[in-house]
């Protein structure tokens, strides 16, 4: 079911209702977070933070890749300190060795291994250039449920990006992104002017595929820089308006792909005619590491000029430059949340994607704790 | 009323009360504070803390300094991370702006401004070379209680000095600065010699105005390296003993200012007759701007040779190596408080002067917390 | 009494007894720890942390090695931050001065000296190359109790050490010296191979003496590297296997010295003639500085080349090296400890040795708790 908000923003009980959860830094563990890029994956232990805990990534020599809790069954140890024994890990202090599964295959002086030792190992799969780890109820994890980021690996489009390592909670990261009004205040030197804050959005909302949509189009309005120069890749003698949008797609719990572009004023972007645009998806999904921090992976893509390389770079350098902009932001804002413990939050219209947002995160995890065992930590090794 | 100690030291009784209080870090809210010296306040937003509050401080296109809570009241972000525009203040991460009383002035993508919308905004007065500002309740915000340091801009004075960021408790600066017994230990190569422990104290109290003053006379003294210079400056011939001073005023809660100097041995100073010597202010004043951190504002002005520019940086700096031996005491001194909680401190005679301000200070946190809703907190905007 | 245990590892209701003290970072108040190297206590106020207390530690006139409480009566400043004045020491912040028994001797700009005033002195013996401090109740501070490690300045010895100071509780130093099957997984490179976890080892403990002692005989190996060398110092022609032993001697509370060494294989070592083999000791004391921190005072000594500066230099510097890689380890399990309270830990047959080590720990902290009032706090000057 999707229900379309008419009024550009929250219902004032909704207001309320949302008041005391800006800091809100939970996260549902039945879900897929994407820990790492697959080159950040290899034949070596490298430590990530997944939903908070620490994992142990590397591939096997078949070059899947392993996910499995990087602490050791015996001292705690971090595996990552470890080395790799063909497709065993083997720690780097008393060497126990553990299987992909994480079951114990090998102590140090001893014949007889403890049936019961061994590291919790998370279900991981390779997608569109990310690897995904599931930290909670393994038997949930249903590949089918990881969010749909194709554009990152789709022949018909050319995308790269980075890695940012905020020192923010992960839902601060979503509220930026479910308002681009702040790129006119943030980013004027590249994507905003003042044709985004008079310009009218729809939020909609479905709370079956706990998706949020935010629609934004800014018609016949001057392109600020970087689009300025995005269109003239294409359209090399164009200097005139353009039709603009922002459609901001959000998949629970931590995906945001924004469909973003800009076509020659009046040929029928609008009504989905976009032959005369350039368009783009800023692809953004998060992973919480812990309250106060997340690892952010984010591409950009486009259906234009896609082998030119030139302009891969220049795409994933100057996007990268304006999310410099809001990672700055980002830990200013949870540093002044962390000074003000119990500072009661007020929204404007601009908040109302935001705040969908958080009541779908609300609602996993409300899902989470109604259920029998289902937490990563009670759904371990048999 | 003024009160005379004759025993050079606090009643067994009055020593007690204050055994714990060593490490206090309250302050009291309606005070006015030196902020900042004036050249740091400018059309620029400067982060500042008063009385423990981040505040923002910029002054308007007619030149008048304004302080506003440095948090926006919508998101929480310093608003010292955005920008002016003209005298109001736009907030760098939504755009949300505010004029000089913090009331909201623009919200975007909406023509409404929510009525409640608004940061505190507090009464400021640029006196002195300082900025001084009133963390309390505005309604008793009277410039008339602003500590006379009218050395510091007197034309038969010159002065200069500069900030320092202080890791300790204001009050320890407050401590160190009302006995300069200290003086013959951490000052031995400028300004200490062993006179200083010898001479006789007196101590002067007064509950009204809330002063404390401790005078001590060294008579027929060899003066120590920088009073030898400073009283070359003046009499080129002169290589002989001194009548030296020391008049330290506390004005509560948290500036002192010292009358210091030395005149020729025998030619009436200590009568009053200082035509034969020389004279400076050590001024001070603390903002605290945490329970353990304290910005100590400071000048040294004289009335001898205050046309030589020489003079005057070569006292500032040599003023500035002997509080950066105190500073890195007070740090120490810190630490310690922090690393022993609940240590029973033991007072000296020449805590005497001290020990009186601690008590001023606490009957003005008595005189606050008796009153009806006073702090800044309540005292918000209506 | 002295037990051997005969199933090479604890009984299995030991083994849940210790499960949950992994962390354990509690210590012996009356007990020798070696403070320092003595080298490091000279004619300057040095800070030390002994038993996690401040202590500053000089040497008188005459050489005798002093330890006092590292904070001034007055204000907690600490004594270390003065100067020394014969053999008193004057607090540089306001010259308060104590002899070495901690006794006040100066206060400044009063004749009277409060007779309580002064600050707590601990027992101190130099001996073996180190400075032994006690930090308990001084009554009990017999120096026939500081452990044994002559072999540090034994003439028929040539030895030399380091400090290390590790961020892990002491205690998780003593567990990786009691099993040193990790040299074959950290060391590698230098001391370790697989003969060590292959090897059989014998665990046998003294309530009595509080000494716990683990012996590992390899027989009939391939030399590691590092003992490969050390045999060829003394057998230049020599190229051929070994027989080689660890024999890992505690005594409480945190003294470790092993008895290290190759024999050419086969010439009856390890039935007592060692004769045609290298011998080294490893000697290693912990001085806990704080729950998660201690300094680790080790040298090693060597009883063939002992006139070899060039063979002592390489020693020590190949030992460090080791250690090295153990205090990365160490440091690592500790911060896994912190981010895992609570966790059940497992142990293995390998940590038999570790786990009579927390038992003489824990006797010790029984006892200290079961007498009247013995604690460094209550102990204090009269």
């Amino acid at each position: 079911m999707t229900v379309r908000s008419t009024d550009h923003g929250p219902k004032p009980e909704a207001d309320l209702d949302a008041l005391t959860d800006i800091a809100a830094s939970e996260w549902p563990m039945d879900a897929w977070y994407a820990a790492a890029y697959d080159t950040e994956v290899g034949r070596q232990l490298a430590p990530f933070k997944v939903a908070g805990l620490p994992v142990v990534l590397y591939r096997t020599l078949a070059g899947v890749p392993v996910a499995l809790a990087d602490a050791c069954w015996h001292r705690l140890v971090p595996l990552s300190m470890g080395k790799l024994c063909g497709d065993d890990v083997e720690c780097g202090y008393h060497g126990i060795r553990y299987d992909t599964e994480g079951g114990c295959t090998f102590m140090p002086a001893q014949k007889t291994i403890n049936p019961s030792a061994g590291v919790q190992s998370y279900p991981t799969v390779e997608r569109h250039r990310f690897v995904w780890v599931w930290p909670g109820n393994p038997s949930k994890a249903d590949p089918d449920l990881i969010p749909d980021i194709h554009w990152n690996d789709d022949p018909e489009w050319a995308a790269d990006g980075k890695v940012i390592e905020v020192d923010a909670g992960y839902q601060l990261i979503l509220d930026n992104l479910m308002d681009l009004t702040h790129e006119e205040f943030i980013h004027t030197s590249s994507i905003g002017n003042d044709a985004l804050s008079n310009a009218e959005f729809d939020t909609v909302h479905d709370k079956e595929t706990r998706q949020v949509t935010v629609t934004r189009w800014m018609r016949d309005i001057e392109p600020p820089p970087l689009w300025k120069n995005l269109l003239k890749v294409k359209y090399p003698e164009y200097d005139g308006r353009v039709d603009r949008w922002q459609i901001i797609r959000y998949q629970a719990p931590a995906t945001i792909c924004i469909d973003v572009g800009v076509a020659i004023a009046g040929t029928g972007a609008p009504e989905g005619d976009r032959s005369q645009g350039v368009n783009g998806y800023v692809l953004n999904t998060m992973c919480p590491t812990g309250p106060k921090t997340a690892r952010y992976l984010w591409a950009i893509a486009r259906n234009f000029a896609i082998d030119r390389q030139r302009v891969t770079n220049e795409l994933r350098e100057g996007v990268s430059k304006v999310f410099f902009e809001d990672e700055t932001m980002l830990n200013a804002q949870q540093q002044a949340i962390d000074t003000n413990p119990g500072y009661d939050f007020y929204n404007l219209n601009i908040d109302a994607g935001g705040m969908w947002v958080r009541r779908m995160i609300k609602e996993m995890l409300a899902a989470e704790s109604d259920l029998p065992p289902a937490s990563s930590q009670e759904a371990g090794r048999e």
